[in-house]
C-alpha cells in the first residue's frame, strides 16, 4: 500500500500481500481524509456559518491519532482470511470517527483545554466566539459547539460505515457489532465519570471501568466488527475466531489503558499532547492512582488527595506525586500487570484460526500498544 | 389499532384499516416502551453503578412527547400505498430517539433547568450528585451525564432501526435518508447557536435556521425517511412522492417551528412545559423577535434587548415584552405567515401520487402542528 493516492477515491492500493501497520494507517488516513472532505464540502454549501464546524472536523480528523480502533478493524477482517478491498478500508475508517464523538465530548466532560496538542474543541470555539466579539458566554458557546461537533463525528461514523462500499449483507452482519461496541463505550464513559465522583478508589472498580471504557472498545470489538467484515469458512470457524478475538483483545485492552494510565502520570508532554501529570491534574481515578492509594501512608495518602484534581498544581508539585507513587511500588505493580496481561494476549493468539497474516500482525500490536514510553 | 399490548412483540395491531392519529402515537409509544426496556436491562446488567442512566433513559422516552416525527413517518410510509406492519412502526419510532438525544444536548446547549415539566437531564443528575454527596462539581456531573445520555440516545436509535424487523433492502433504502436527516438537524443545530450568539437579528436568517433546524428535520425528511420504507408502483412515482413531501413538509415544517417561538414567548406554562417567556429569558433568536424589532421604535428595542436573555426576568417584565411584541404587529404578521404557509403545505397535496389515507392524515397533522394553543 506504497503508494496511496490521497485526492480522492479509488486508490490505489496493493491488497495482495501482508500490509505493514503503516501502510493500514497510511490506508485509513487517506479514507478518512477523502470522507471527510466530502461531507465537509457539503457543510460550507448550506452555508457560512458553517465554514468554522466544516474546519476544525476536517482537522481534528486528519490531525494524527493512532487510528488503533480502525486498524484492530481491518487486521480482525485479515483474520478471516478473506482478501481486502478499499471498502473494507473505509469500513474500518468508520470507526475512528466513533472516536473523535468520544474524543470531542469527553474533552468537555474533563474541561481539558488541549488534544493532541492543540486546544480542544471547545476551547478552539471559545476562541473563535472571543475573536469575532459574539454575544454571549464564550465558554458556553465552546462547550455547545463541541457537543454538535462530536454528534456530527458520530453521525458521520454511521455514514461512512454505510457509504463505504461493503455489500448490504455485510453492512448488516457489522451493524450488530457497532451498535453494541458504541452502547458499550457510552456505558464505559458513564462509569468513569461515576467512578471519579465516588469519595474512595478502588482497585476493582478501577479495572472494570477499564474494561468498558477501553478494553472493549480498543481491542476486542473493533476485531469482531472486522471479523464480521469478512467470512470465515464455516459457522464454527467464525465463532472460533470472535472467541479469540476476545481472548487477545479483553487482556490487551486492559494493558492497553493501564499504560495510558502510567501515560498520564508519568508521560512526556511532546508524546502525550497533553501537560505532564495531566491525569492528577484533572483527579483521574485511574487504577494506577487506587494501587497507590493501597500501598502509601496515610500522610502520603493525604499529599495524594490534596494533589488529585487540583489544576493549579506545579511542575514541583507533580513530581512529588510522581515520586510517592513511584516509591509505593504502584509503578512496578501496574507494569508487572501489563507485562501479564500482554502476554495472555499474545498467549491467545495461538490458534489456527486465525490467518498468519493477522496473527503477525496481531502479536506486532500487541507490542505497540503497551510499550513504555518514558 | 386499538388493542395494542404494550408488554412486549408482537403487538396485535390493526394494519389494515386507516389509523388515527393517536393509533398511531399510542403504537409509536408501544414500541419505543419496548426497546427501551430491553436495553435499560442491559445497561443494568453491567453494572448497578448504570442504575440511575437507565432510569432516566426509560422515564424520558417513555414520558409524552408528541411522537411528531415518527408519525410523518409511519404517514410518509402510507403515503406509497404499501401496507403497514410492526417493524413499520418500530423503524419509524427510532427517529424519536434521535429526538432525545436532540432534546438532552439541547437543553446542555441552552442551560434549560426543565423539559416536558419534569427537571431537564443535566439538572436530573445534578440532583443526584448532590443528593448522594458525591465528589467534585455537580453541575459538571450533570452536564457530562446528559451529553452521555443523549450519545446513547442517538446510538439506541440507530439500534432500534437496525433491530425494527424491516428487511435488509429496507433498511439499506432508509438509511441513506436516516442519515441525511441527523447531518442537517446538528447542521441546524450550530446555525442556532450561531445565529444566538451575533449581535443584530434578521428575519431571513432565522428563517433559515428555522428550515434546517426544525423544516426539514421535523417533517420533510420523516415523510422521506417513510417513503423509503415502502415501494412505490415505479421510480417515477416514488420520485414524483418525495417531491411532493417537500412541497408539503418545507412550508409545513417552517410553520411549525414559527408556532414554536409563538409559544415560547406567549404559551401556557401548563402547555409548553417550560416556564411562561422561556424564549424571552433564554434570549432566542426567533423570526418572531427579529420581525418585531424590524416594528418597533428605539426606546422599546432597548426594553427589549435587555430583556432578551436575562434569566432573573419577573412574570411583569415578560407581561411587557409581550406587550410590545403584540402591539408591534409581529405576533399578527407571524400567524398570517403561518396561516400562509400551512395553506401551501395542504395545497401541494393535491396529488394523486399520495395513497388517500395519507392525504387525509397530513391534512389533519397540518392543522395539528400549527393551530394556536393560547
Amino acid at each position: 500500500m506504497a503508494d496511496i493516492r490521497v485526492a480522492g477515491y479509488p486508490y490505489r492500493v496493493e491488497f495482495a500481500r501482508k500490509p505493514s501497520l503503516l501502510e493500514i494507517r497510511d490506508a485509513v488516513n487517506a479514507s478518512l481524509s477523502s470522507f471527510s472532505a466530502k461531507e465537509c464540502d457539503y457543510l460550507r454549501s448550506i452555508g457560512s456559518e458553517l465554514n468554522p464546524v466544516a474546519d476544525a472536523m476536517h482537522q481534528f480528523i486528519t490531525d494524527s491519532g493512532k487510528r488503533l480502533r480502525p486498524i484492530f478493524a481491518y487486521v480482525g477482517f485479515l483474520g478471516t482470511g478473506a482478501s481486502a478491498n478499499q471498502s473494507i478500508v473505509n469500513a474500518s475508517a468508520a470507526l475512528e470517527l466513533v472516536h473523535v464523538c468520544a474524543l470531542m465530548h469527553d474533552d468537555v466532560m474533563d474541561g481539558s483545554d488541549t488534544r493532541r496538542g492543540a486546544p480542544s474543541i471547545h476551547r478552539a470555539f471559545e476562541a473563535l466566539h472571543n475573536r469575532e466579539s459574539l454575544q454571549g458566554s464564550a465558554a458556553q458557546y465552546g462547550i455547545s459547539a463541541a457537543i454538535l461537533l462530536g454528534d456530527l463525528a458520530l453521525i458521520w461514523s454511521a455514514k461512512a460505515l454505510h457509504t463505504s462500499g461493503i455489500s448490504d449483507e455485510t453492512l448488516i452482519r457489522a451493524q450488530a457489532m457497532y451498535d453494541e461496541m458504541r452502547i458499550e463505550l457510552m456505558a464505559g464513559q458513564y462509569l468513569d465519570i461515576h467512578e471519579g465522583a465516588l469519595a474512595t478508589q478502588s482497585v476493582e472498580r478501577s479495572l472494570k471501568v477499564a474494561r468498558y471504557k477501553s478494553g472493549k472498545y480498543t481491542i476486542e470489538r473493533p476485531l469482531h466488527f472486522g471479523a464480521a467484515l469478512g467470512t470465515s469458512k464455516t459457522a464454527d470457524s467464525h465463532s472460533e475466531l470472535q472467541r479469540v478475538y476476545s481472548s487477545y483483545g479483553l487482556p490487551l485492552g486492559e494493558a492497553f489503558q493501564l499504560r495510558d494510565d502510567v501515560m498520564g502520570v508519568f508521560g512526556n508532554p511532546e508524546e502525550t499532547g497533553k501537560p505532564a501529570g495531566d491525569d492528577i491534574r484533572e483527579g483521574k481515578r485511574t487504577v494506577l492512582m487506587a494501587k497507590a492509594f493501597e500501598l502509601i501512608s496515610p500522610t502520603e495518602a493525604a499529599v495524594l488527595t490534596s494533589a488529585l484534581g487540583n489544576p493549579a498544581l506545579s511542575v514541583t508539585d507533580v513530581e512529588r506525586v510522581r515520586a510517592i507513587i513511584s516509591e509505593s511500588g504502584a509503578l512496578d505493580q501496574l507494569e508487572h500487570l501489563i507485562s501479564g496481561l500482554t502476554d495472555q494476549a499474545v498467549t491467545s493468539l495461538d490458534s489456527t484460526v486465525v490467518h498468519p497474516d493477522a496473527r503477525d500482525l496481531l502479536t506486532e500490536l500487541a507490542t505497540v500498544v503497551t510499550r513504555r514510553k518514558s
